[in-house]
């Protein structure tokens, strides 16, 4: 799911840069096949409490994967309203050139935290799940830079672009969270803490 | 849990309507109280999985309440980044006057939905369920309109007042999403169907 949501963001934002309105349609299309997939995490996570009643690390890993699949599922979310907004704004790009390399930057940010919280899942790797927190930090920096861009009298795009550049901002600020979110739940699993609580 | 987010939601919307910056500080406050009750559903549901192996709507039931129990203390998020806003602004209004009629509405709506949600939390009611779709899609009207406002030509606000108002905007819009995903995982608990499965 982790993977198949990085893929989703990473061609929402290739679309979006390059206003690539096919590519867009595919990631509004393909948000579907993560929905199934949540569906199918929590199928198999209630068929592995009903007929093992699993108990401690394995109890913790089912309910994290509960939880974790809604994150995912809304990382797909976001993906799709990114390529929404492309779709709304061709032929025009979604983008004004000033924010483009910032986006860039965000965009490659956000698909590398989604690709690293599948690896945590993957490898239970709980001291990689720390380096999703400073990869957040630098989005949130990212993010707030965005907000100087827009917030400074010189901006020259009007109203209609900035709402759609806070909009967009947010959507890979929000991804981003969702994915140390979903590695942090994988932390809990592995070690019984949140990983606020564990000294490295 | 729900009926906490309503109400820091109802006293971030009274914060923002009237400057009062100590009630969203308040808020602010608050929030950590709703996380701690997320904390301690989780704790009491991995405590009937353990100690009860539940079965049927009893297991619906458990893993449910994990779910809706991330999406209320998301809610409670929204309402304190509201607040958020207020304080940020102090001892400006948040808010311009031309859409705080419409604020007024959407807070008035959210709330609502929150309340709704709980009822059907508390009283395993599927019909009163169907009554947050309407609610929502009252939501996503004035949430529309807002867009309408904003893109305006005549907007007389410049940029950074339409920026806060897209991001308060979308905290409303949120909020109430979220609150039809608790109704919705209540009604999966009680039927083992998705509501828009259910022929009513």
């Amino acid at each position: 799911m982790c993977t198949a949501a990085a893929g989703a963001l990473n061609h929402a934002t290739a679309a979006m840069l390059d206003q690539r309105v096919r590519l867009a349609e595919r990631v509004i299309a393909g948000d579907e096949a993560i929905d199934v997939l949540r569906a199918r995490v929590e199928e198999v996570a209630t068929d592995a409490l009903l007929f093992h009643s699993p108990v401690a690390g394995d109890l913790r890993t089912v309910v994290s994967a509960i939880r974790a699949s809604s994150d995912i599922e809304r990382m797909g979310d976001l993906a799709l309203h990114v390529a929404q907004v492309v779709c709304m704004r061709h032929p025009q790009p979604a983008l004004p050139p000033e924010v483009r390399d910032d986006f860039t930057r965000m965009g490659a940010l956000a698909v590398q935290l989604a690709l690293k919280a599948a690896e945590v899942v993957r490898s239970r790797n709980v001291l990689l799940a720390v380096e999703l927190d400073a990869d957040d930090d630098a989005m949130d920096v990212l993010h707030r830079h965005m907000f100087t861009v827009l917030m400074d009298p010189s901006w020259p795009h009007g109203v209609p672009v900035a709402v759609d550049v806070t909009l967009l901002a947010r959507y890979y600020e929000r991804f981003a969270d969702h994915a140390v979110v979903v590695a942090n739940q994988t932390v809990y699993a592995v070690t019984g803490e949140e990983p606020d609580a564990i000294p490295i």
